[in-house]
């Protein structure tokens, strides 16, 4: 699994940076999370292929995490798109995006299956061959959610100089490779682990924006390989990050440790600030492997040290 | 007055082009026409100055011409805009955009002037100290708006010496700027024009998109200095142009021809064109005077030939 940042600012975009959105890779299926404006430039400018896509979540509905919507889909249809796309986005949102479809004379030719968001506690919102995906309420003026991406457990590998050596049928392979020991034509017992390799750790993504502290965020990504959490501000601005319900440098890391996250990654940052450096140093003063989310970066989860 | 084109794209965005935005300066004060998705990022790219945009002009609602509204609105709002926005765009408009704000929690700060374009005639809808504008209608899917925007006749330049050579008194100045003539103190009458220069020329520029070619649209912006007119297609896709009410190169110099208009200057451009020289090319066959719109680029309607 990476992720891909297309957007690392707040409500205010700055040259360098565009509003929220990230692709995710997982096992060359992209998911797209949160659809600031300007996100299928950025796509195109990061060469991420359009027809990828096929499931869109959508934290919340304040602007900067939407307005790249009606373009990317009005896209997608010029494009010539068939196959359905599953749009997960806060309940009240399905009207306004067929209402504002509808105004601008949109008629997609493909369907958008509507996942409603809602409620307080974290939901089960996908369950695939690889992955599944939980949505979880945080905490912000508005409804909001956060997402947690996590693989499922592959199968073992099988070492293959094994199946010469104990001439192993192919039609045993499969019961083989989900832990099953083998027995040989002369009837001795070969344990599994001797004719097979551990799968790779399964590894999972969680994305928290917008949303100030909140304890149960930490509750509900337990573990994670990755923690994507918003910092719009830095810690002396602790006062202002209350009122507006988002988190200061501190608040990300915090939760980040309570969770026990192997990396955070910050993002959502203020357009006050040009240099986010001094950021990324506040959080990790509590969090040391914390790095910034920047625009046109991927960073791969099973080795985040080098984005 | 200059021109500094935003994008130059047609509905589907390319990596070089964004969708429809122009932003005319007229003595300083800027006129922003259409703002498709993107529109706050280039102008800030370009280092235009937001607070200087107090009239926003939409042509038609379909949304590369408008999906850059509501994040630009709102990062007014961020900025602490006060200064009221005039928008002019289709009359059904208003009440769309009044309850997109809604739904996604934008409480302007500022007065949204509302002017609703409407009717199948020119309409003067802006006439200040500087210009006038005028609304005229255009030929596609949904109702479409032109723009012409003219400059008014300053007065004529006294020429400093003759203020000192005839003694005329500073209260006087004023009137004989407006074409009065000057008598001097010994009763000898000095014609206006020995003491005064004529002003520049009046410029004007005019926006036509998106329109299928209507002979009308030429009745409409006759004389113009810089005609701005869409040519989506090269002229061999005539039909698909017919189809979706959009114009070919050959439609768009045939109106700059009828017009009499001194420079062409074509965009919203397929983004089936990578080069879009070729287009250049052909609307020059039947019009010498076209340049392409280029994004980030900035026109001069004095002095089209240097961009």
């Amino acid at each position: 699994m990476k992720v891909t940042i297309l957007g690392s600012s707040s409500a205010l975009p700055t040259s360098e940076r565009f509003p929220s959105a990230h692709v995710l890779n997982a096992h060359e299926r992209l998911f797209l999370i949160d659809c600031g404006e300007g996100t299928q430039m950025q796509l195109r400018k990061n060469k991420i292929k359009f027809s990828k896509i096929n499931h869109i979540f959508i934290s919340h509905l304040h602007g900067d995490h939407v307005f790249g919507l009606y373009g990317l889909l009005s896209t997608f249809n010029l494009m010539g798109r068939q196959n359905p796309i599953c749009l997960y986005a806060p309940e009240n949102y399905h009207q306004i995006l067929l209402s504002h479809l509808d105004d601008f004379d949109i008629n997609l030719g493909f369907e958008v299956d509507f996942i409603p968001l809602s409620g307080n506690d974290p939901v089960k919102i996908l369950d695939d061959k690889y992955i599944t995906v939980n949505s979880f309420p945080l905490e912000h003026r508005v409804p909001a959610f956060g997402f947690l991406f996590r693989e499922k457990t592959s199968d073992r590998n099988i070492i293959k100089e094994s199946i010469i050596k104990y001439q192993i049928p192919s039609l045993r392979i499969p019961a083989i490779k989900k832990g099953e020991d083998f027995i040989t034509s002369e009837g001795v017992l070969i344990k599994n682990e001797d004719i097979t390799l551990p799968p790779p750790e399964p590894l999972s993504y969680a994305y928290c924006s917008d949303t100030k502290y909140s304890r149960r965020v930490a509750t509900f990504v337990k573990g994670v390989n990755l923690l994507y959490h918003e910092a719009t501000f830095d810690k002396s601005l602790s006062d202002l990050a209350g009122i507006t319900c988002h988190s200061t440098t501190l608040d990300a890391a915090k939760t980040a440790n309570e969770a026990n996250a192997g990396t955070l990654l910050i993002g959502h940052f203020s357009a006050r600030y040009k240099d986010i450096m001094p950021l990324v140093e506040e959080a990790r003063s509590l969090f040391p492997d914390t790095f910034p989310a920047i625009d046109g970066q991927t960073y791969d989860i099973a080795n985040i040290n080098n984005p």
